[in-house]
């Protein structure tokens, strides 16, 4: 406490010019998020906190001649497990691109391991210079409908909130059915949030009308899952926050950025959701969607606003979002307002990253525990077959969307079961339990993965986190979910029985140990893999990871089997 | 907590139009302050609360043609005792012209009272249909240079923020040169908000450069005592919320709203910080000011999210400040976005006013402890003599505004004595300590109230609230301080001996019991009194009430003598 008071003498010390500053960044432009405007303002910095804004002595003065300092950027809304980044290596690769701030929905990871997963996240974290805060994964399992390791209740939730300082509120209510309808397990977790004053994210791809508006009067405060202006205007009009998602897969800026331009940036943030390692590495993060927003039309100020400050005021984060007086030092050196490639970039004070490289980041390890979580039975071709039996539901794929569209299709009959047909864009899905080595397997069909041969695996298969396949061929699908149980988890491409490309996720099955470059470089020659096994997508791997998530349209599949996630039912695979 | 879930099943029952609505609001159209635009739709409201915008049925059915539907207007920061009225008369008062909820910071009851005072105003309200919220009193007494009954420490801050649910965070810190300064006291105050997570509020008249990044970097989060165009701005930037004052005294609407027209809305709120009665029933609340700043050429949409929304935002209010699913449902029907006369104010679903008369607000009493505060000794005309000896300080005072002027003028001698002179505008000023009968005076001249004759006394003088004496006889001031101990305080104005009008507060010494029409009758009598014996200022009285706030400069008078309030030190009368 008493250390506490003597910073803050320093630091108002410091601010008036009683102490020279720790540190001044002299000479830039600081971009007033409160105003918009450009400043001709040194920065003073005391104790990791800006002190001051104009003219500053310090011990050490650094020359930002000619540069624009923006706030460190926030991602409001990401799981960090997309990446398949441990945290140490997501800050290597987010720091340089300006991100200081991030709040994780770690439900992928909570799937796993349950909330122990994510207080062990958050440990890790501790020592690494940017700030990961959490929300409390609200829907673990995602629904009914598919099977996750771990289960998360009420009570979890509201002890998770009252004990890590870094838990804010309640993550993305998912099971947005469950809310409408007034299901008690749902109410009770948002009635957790309402009892401690904290804010919940909100998930409802395509809700509108009555329905949309039970959902908000349940408590539920922002959404980022809008696809269309229209969708967007209407949840903005009700109160709801929104969240921009220009993720790998979900890309939604194009779409959305008109309603800032109409109605300008209130209530609405540019979050990444889901990023790939090398989407991370090559173009960048929250900097990459403010850079795309302004390529757009978008004012700069506006669009810094969305990636700083805006994410910051709904996560109540009090001193983070601004470069001003008693806010956290975080702050980014641009040459411009048009490509935001960050020069330097400052962590409570310190420089964290140079022209693109990190600088002095720890190395952190996973728990031991987190290393063993793939558990799978023996299988080989057989276990993939489908008897033949009439027509059958397909899941649609397009690129860059996670939404899927109910297909019904004749598949292709040989010896009286039904066969996946590379010549009609025709290949098998498959997911199998992977937690508890039940050997419950879903089985279906999927199209748009355009493969020509061999088979694709993940054990990155939102929520659940169980193991999905995709493939043309029952022998290489096998070949692929039994390299997964070798490396503890992943991705992997096969293709006539060996493994072309593989980037191996012990961590959970969902996250590297690696680092960064390595993970980037694997995902790439991945996508290069799928790529060369005929598939068109843009992210074939991101695109086949919400091939499970039952609660976005239309048409799903979990361990349990198809799931339609309009009515939100099991449906058999005969149509 | 059942309840609490039934209800809330219940509101989302209504969204979803599964049941009918308690009440519906229909066929008008509702600015949503979330985009600013004009929405044709019902209001379904269930449990108090909003359960849903569109097309709606209920138990009842109120018909809105014609009319748009506002949330309810917040001041987000005034004082209460400004109106001289309890909590039952104020909402008598404000509820008709839309004011629903109200952040007080009810620091001169605490002066008189400590938080004891505030805590019984919060039990008082618990049954009026307007939501009272407090900011604890920071600064009791305002500094070391006035004489108040109680002291406010950081431990009773603590314990007020923890026990008291309506209690937001910490209000104005009046002392600014002591947080500028870094001194304990107030630093440990701004540190109990900080680890309770609570804001906090500022008030920093003409606070600059350094001083104003120190001021800003302890963690002060607003302003409401910008007077300048460039002194808002600087504050903006830095991260204040900028609190646009429209009060009976001080009115900054004109100088202010340019910033509003340029930079836009964000984070600006339109308050009213001290009104009179009269002005509060004849010309309106926060509607008064949205109404002005209209009329100055501010978009609608703005004005209302100035007096709406961003006052709830800023206070953490989370389902305050829009018509929106799951908000309280305060809701002000207008005929049109330029007059803002409401014709219908919902408060929590329920009709509290209709075409400006307020519906069933229950009477409220003040504990009998509360009316016992005036204690001061006998006096005569000689209690105001000053001795002869050359020049003297003179405050100077401006209609409109509460900051001073510090003058030196020549005094005319009388019997060796300095008098008033009223053909020079010179008047006398005292305050006596009012609350211990220590006999305690302060003695001086100002100029500006142009007062011919007579005097006029008052138990409110900021913030300490001794008494405060003006007058140009010595006879008429001794008679003018008698009567307000006769009648427990208040204000009053004397003439030849004879008491010409009066206006009683017994609560406190500074607030009546009687219904608001007769407290704004008693005030305008007392300000037609004082325009009588020559006054020309705007608000005599509220500019009286000021001349003894040791916070703001140049030159203020309290029981211990002259203030000079710019270098923070007592000074005495000869120059």
């Amino acid at each position: 406490m008493e250390d506490a008071f003597e910073r803050l003498r320093h630091r108002l010390s410091v601010a008036r010019r009683s102490e020279p500053a720790d540190i001044v960044l002299a000479g830039g432009r600081v971009l007033s998020v409160f105003t918009g405007e450009l400043l001709d303002a040194d920065v003073a910095i005391a104790d990791g906190h800006v002190a001051g804004l104009g003219e500053y002595e310090g011990r050490e003065t650094v020359d930002c001649t000619g540069l624009i300092l923006l706030p460190g950027f926030i991602d409001g809304h990401m799981h960090i497990e997309s990446t398949k980044l441990m945290v140490d290596q997501f800050a290597r690769a987010a720091l340089p691109w300006g991100t200081t701030t991030v709040v994780l929905d770690p439900h992928e990871i909570a799937n796993v391991f349950g909330l122990r997963g994510v207080r062990a996240l958050l440990r890790a974290s501790e020592g690494i210079p940017l700030d990961y805060f959490v929300m409390a994964s609200s829907c673990v399992p995602a629904s009914q409908f598919e099977t996750s390791a771990e289960t998360v209740t009420a009570e979890d939730i509201a002890a998770f909130l009252a004990e890590e300082p870094g838990a804010l509120g309640l993550a993305e209510m998912m099971n947005y059915p469950s809310v409408v309808a007034g299901e008690e397990e749902s109410l009770a977790k948002l009635q957790v949030a309402d009892r401690m004053g904290r804010h919940i994210d909100g998930h409802a791809p395509g809700l509108s009308g009555p329905e949309l508006n039970a959902y908000v009067a349940a408590g539920v405060r922002s959404d980022h899952e809008c696809t269309t202006l229209e969708e967007a205007l209407e949840k903005r009009r009700l109160g709801m926050w929104i969240m921009i998602r220009e993720g790998s897969a979900a890309r939604n800026l194009e779409a959305l950025l008109p309603m800032v331009l109409e109605h300008g940036p209130a209530d609405t943030m540019l979050v990444t959701d889901d990023r790939e390692p090398d989407h991370l590495l090559e173009e960048g993060h929250v900097n990459d969607v403010v850079r795309r927003a302004v390529a757009m039309g978008c004012p700069p100020a506006d669009a810094v606003l969305m990636g700083t400050l805006h994410p910051a005021r709904y996560h109540g984060l009090r001193t983070h979002g601004g470069v001003a007086p008693g806010y956290v030092a975080d702050v980014v050196a641009v040459e411009d307002l048009a490509e935001f490639r960050p020069m330097s970039v400052w962590k409570r004070g310190r420089l964290v990253a140079e022209r693109g490289r990190p600088v002095d980041i720890p190395r952190v390890e996973a728990p031991t525990w987190m290393r063993d979580s793939v558990r799978i039975g023996p299988m080989d071709a057989a276990t993939f077959r489908i008897p033949a039996g009439g027509p059958v539901r397909v899941i649609g794929v397009d690129s860059g969307e996670i939404v899927t569209r109910a297909l019904v299709v004749d598949p292709g009959i040989r010896d009286g079961e039904a066969v996946a047909e590379p010549e009609r864009d025709l290949a098998k899905v498959a997911v199998i339990e992977r937690h508890l080595g039940s050997g419950r397997i879903g089985l279906g069909f999927v199209r748009g993965f355009g493969l020509r041969r061999g088979a694709l695996a993940s054990t990155h298969a939102h929520d659940a986190h169980n193991l999905v396949v995709v493939g043309v061929d029952d022998a290489d699908m096998a070949a692929a979910a039994g390299r997964l149980a070798e490396t503890g988890g992943g991705q992997v491409a096969v293709a006539g029985g060996t493994v072309v490309a593989e980037l191996p996720c012990p961590v959970g099955g969902l996250m590297s140990d690696l680092p960064v470059e390595e993970v980037a470089a694997s995902a790439r020659r991945l996508e290069e893999a799928a790529r060369d096994l005929g598939s068109s997508l843009r992210a074939p791997f991101m695109t086949m990871s919400f091939l499970a998530l039952s609660v976005v349209p239309e048409l799903k599949i979990t361990d349990l089997g198809l799931v339609d996630t309009v009515r939100f039912e099991l449906v058999p695979l005969q149509a």
